[in-house]
């Protein structure tokens, strides 16, 4: 009998990740396994390259988990700088152009599909955005091309538009190779996948960094110089000198080909699957990563979160159903963590707004504590949100800012949001204390116990 | 109507938390509190003397969370140098011994009794055990006397008996004091609250960081020099030079009061108590920290642990329960954190011996990965040993050693422990991820998909 054969369109974190565990479950007579990756890198850590423009890291090769090489030589069909142009369902076929070699189309065949297809950057259509200078920061390639720019720019003055996790982590990066940094944040406050008042420790510290934070800025467009290099940006308020200009305003999932082919996408037009991440309706169509809606358990909603640890869950489980096994993603509790500089930032579960949007009635504490004992030495002020429905006492969310020791905290109120916990039971936790690592009482046991009071006092 | 009479035997973090909570709900003239300390301080992180004494914490003061005197000026009448010598179920009455004042003695008279008598350092019968230059490492007071011992040490050669917790931190802060420190442990590794291929990782760092570790050294006694001060230790083996020898082999209950009065004392010596933390079989005499038993729920065993985070959930619960409120300690999962130099050592859950004992069948893996993503600078491997039950895949136990970011990541299985997950439950944990902070592959989620694999093949 002839192998089976899998295709999977994008090459990066899910796709491979899916190729790699379906090979260690079939081997190459029962599933010929072929993938097809547009740009010029596969298996990488996209999440890396901000600590690859700031010279942390030598890039790209040390952001390579796995090279294409490595890939062909575990009988994995990786083909680099293939576009897929189109999804045919009914004949079972990918339409493929190779970038490299005059636009070469071809079409292959398909027993099982997996589209990892990725996300795009939010690219407003304003005017001068596409002009030389102006990057975004999704793939290796734009890292590449914004190094590139940083060496050909004629001043050190760079703009970031938008203060989330890419926005914070680009600044510092850009702080770290001395330039002068610009953030523009549309919102009230940097960092809005946190509540306005946490935002508000991060924009403070974010200024004492030497890093301009414009809140309230409302990008209207880029200016360009004589050659049409970007050479300002403009809001609505003022201009700003920029001798580069970074997009960090967030991506969509990049669902061009599913949506020609006529399967399903949710409201944010990620693909929908079941919990196998099968597409959903379809038999012999996977999807997952960047391109996928998630369940949010605490919300119980569909939500869109790029993040690589999920693209490579569902790498795992897609390539163990693929491969003849079984596995679940069963959802997120949307936990994310970074860093500007020495700052920490994290949450987990719900927002405030995200609460409300929910139907949740629910109370919220903040508290001030330490990563250590306060009497040992490193000992810096953290601060922890927690939100807490009403009257059953359920933790809904937590968000941290504070410096070392602070971000990874985060991950016991994800397991807790995972297990349903109340805030009263999380008061007993047996946390790991010593002076080294923790006061006697962690910061997120202190919130716990002022939680479980709000809740009391709430009453129904 | 009087004031109710409320004593507190013991003065430390479970007697003074029980105080100031119990104090917050009820006022003085309902509620009148005596505590009787014996030693010269109240309310301190005995934790926190390894760090005193390496000199990277001025000591005393700084390890005293709250002051005698801040105590009084709460209506809480804490009398210092008071030694309980008897308690007087009967009658409701304790006697005391004023150790400064020619040894006085009085009864003082009560409606509640609270023991937070907390534990007493292991000191072997061997000859010289009590000589001068030979120090445990439990109080305050015992923390001056090592410093003055230090001052007068005639050289700079220390001898550490015993490589538990207490014994590694107190090898690191003889290292910061220029002392050259050998550790004897009685064990084939340091480390015995972890298993042997643990602690194996643990005597290869403490080598590296030029700690002679001698295992399986069974002390014999104690030499002295002619002005009776300790010079040496002796094994079966052999005899190691010590111009100061500390003790950290761990503590016992210190329940030689309660015991006297006839109260009901576990296996190890502990008092026994209920969820509220109230002494079994008795209406009004709670007992918390050292001095009792605690439920271990992953084991349902009975054990003592001495951790100043239990004592303090303790206090609490004891406060809230005197009070008129309502609070329960539902038990541990026997997480533990510590550090000796830049290796972090963690445990929760049980050992294989401890699984053993409890009769549960189950699997091990570890694994090895890095505390940041492999190429994020500062990454550093660290070791991951994971304990499942077979068959229902539960997660029983997990032990970290590794370096910066290592130690604290053991509280996601202490929650995973305390909400029963199992490991397959914990691949697809929404942990924290960014370059700085994780491989995408959180360590943890490493082990828990190894574990899985293991229950799987091992079957039931």
């Amino acid at each position: 009998m002839a192998a089976e054969q899998l295709v999977i369109v994008g090459g990066d974190a899910t796709g491979m990740a899916a190729a790699s565990q379906a090979r260690r479950l079939r081997k190459p007579d029962e599933l010929a396994i072929t993938a097809f990756e547009r740009s010029h890198f596969a298996s990488y850590s996209a999440c890396g390259i901000p600590y690859w423009v700031g010279g942390e890291v030598d890039g790209p090769d040390a952001l390579i988990a796995r090279t294409p090489k490595e890939h062909r030589a575990r009988d994995i069909d990786l083909r680099m700088r293939h576009e897929v142009t189109e999804l045919d369902l009914e004949r079972g076929r990918v339409r493929t152009r190779e970038l490299d070699n005059g636009g070469r189309e071809s079409w292959t065949g398909f027993d099982k599909l997996v589209l990892a297809t990725g996300a795009r950057p939010r690219r407003p259509g304003l005017p001068g955005i596409d002009a030389p200078g102006v990057h975004g920061v999704q793939t290796l390639d734009d890292g590449r091309a914004l190094l590139d720019s940083l060496d050909a720019a004629p001043g050190r003055r760079a703009v970031v538009v938008g203060a989330g996790y890419i926005g914070v982590e680009m600044a510092e990066a850009l702080i770290r190779r001395d330039y002068e940094v610009t953030v523009l944040e549309q919102s009230a406050q940097p960092m809005s996948t946190l509540d306005p008042d946490m935002g508000a420790l991060v924009h403070e510290a974010m200024c004492a960094m030497g890093i301009e934070t414009v809140r309230g800025a409302t990008v209207t467009g880029v200016l360009t110089d004589g050659d049409g290099r970007a050479r300002a940006v403009t809001t609505e308020d003022a201009e700003y000198p920029a001798d580069v200009v970074v997009l960090g305003l967030g991506v969509r999932p990049e669902t061009t080909l599913a949506a020609a082919a006529g399967l399903p996408l949710g409201e944010s037009g990620g693909l929908l699957t079941d919990l196998g991440m099968r597409v959903r309706g379809q038999e012999h169509i996977w999807a997952g990563g960047d391109c996928v809606e998630v369940l949010d358990l605490v919300s119980g909603q569909l939500r869109h979160i790029a993040l690589g640890t999920h693209a490579n869950k569902h790498g795992q489980v897609i390539g163990a159903n693929v491969g003849g096994g079984y596995a679940t993603f069963p959802g997120v509790v949307g936990t994310a963590v970074s860093k500007v500089c020495d700052l920490e930032i994290a949450r987990t579960g719900l927002l405030e707004r995200q609460a409300h949007a929910v139907g949740l009635r629910f109370v919220t504490v903040t508290v001030e504590a330490t990563n250590r004992a306060g009497y040992y030495p490193g000992a810096r002020p953290m601060h922890v949100k927690m939100l807490a429905e009403r009257r059953t006492g359920r933790l809904l969310g937590v968000q941290i800012v504070g410096r070392e020791g602070a971000g990874k905290r985060v991950d016991v109120a994800a397991v807790a949001l995972t297990a349903g916990m109340t805030v009263e039971q999380m008061t007993a936790l047996d946390l790991g204390y010593a002076p080294p690592f923790s006061p006697v009482w962690d910061p997120v046991l202190v919130a716990a116990r002022k939680a479980t009071a709000a809740v009391r006092d709430a009453g129904a």
